[in-house]
């Protein structure tokens, strides 16, 4: 079956959240959204291209920091309301210059922070 | 720091998307959301609780089916509004008897089913 963007379920924003997990690692690396345009143009250019809720402009993942997203695979969930995207991911994933977004584990009721931001990096 | 389910970021319908992923392989399961008090009934129970959309009620993941996901570890994203819970699933995460909701690859612009049913299970 042809894969068509408009045939996915957005929110009234016309969103739809995006996981991003690293092909090699399996890790999570983030979790971000999509509008139908972002979707199309992640596959037309294999850079994964989200939409930035509070800019309201496409985010073309790593364009300022270089830390992008190459699609390996874009995944679609049995609701067609959620999406997967399988990348490798030059350098850290988060804004925090770490490698994941998910760095803080909740522990006997308290936060925990486990990964260190990467070294050498920038941000 | 100690942890409080109200400090997230909820959205409008005060909820937060949760992305589940098997404790052993990595592979990313499902995504549902959570409100504030599935997070804290997660945590005191350790059995995967999240909120139905459609029926406005707490879904403690496999409670009909069996399929129940063990927490073992609830992650918080940088931006505190998205989580991550890492399960022992048992058995399908999907309502369609697979193992992941996220069994559909979009591949050179058509829609490709990557994974079957689990033998022997039921949804």
């Amino acid at each position: 079956m042809a894969f068509d963007p408009a045939s996915l379920k957005y929110d009234a924003r016309g969103l739809i959240p995006c996981i991003a997990q690293d092909h090699d690692s399996n890790e999570v690396l983030m979790m971000a959204w999509m509008n139908a345009a972002a979707v199309a143009q992640t596959l037309a250019t294999g850079r994964v291209t989200y939409w930035s809720r509070s800019r309201e402009a496409f985010w073309v993942k790593g364009e300022s920091s270089g830390h992008v997203q190459h699609l390996v695979e874009l995944r679609v969930d049995c609701d067609r309301d959620c999406l997967l995207v399988r990348v490798h991911q030059h350098g850290p994933a988060c804004h925090t210059n770490r490698r994941s977004c998910f760095y803080t584990v909740v522990r006997d009721g308290a936060e925990v922070i486990v990964m260190e931001p990467m070294a050498g990096g920038d941000s």
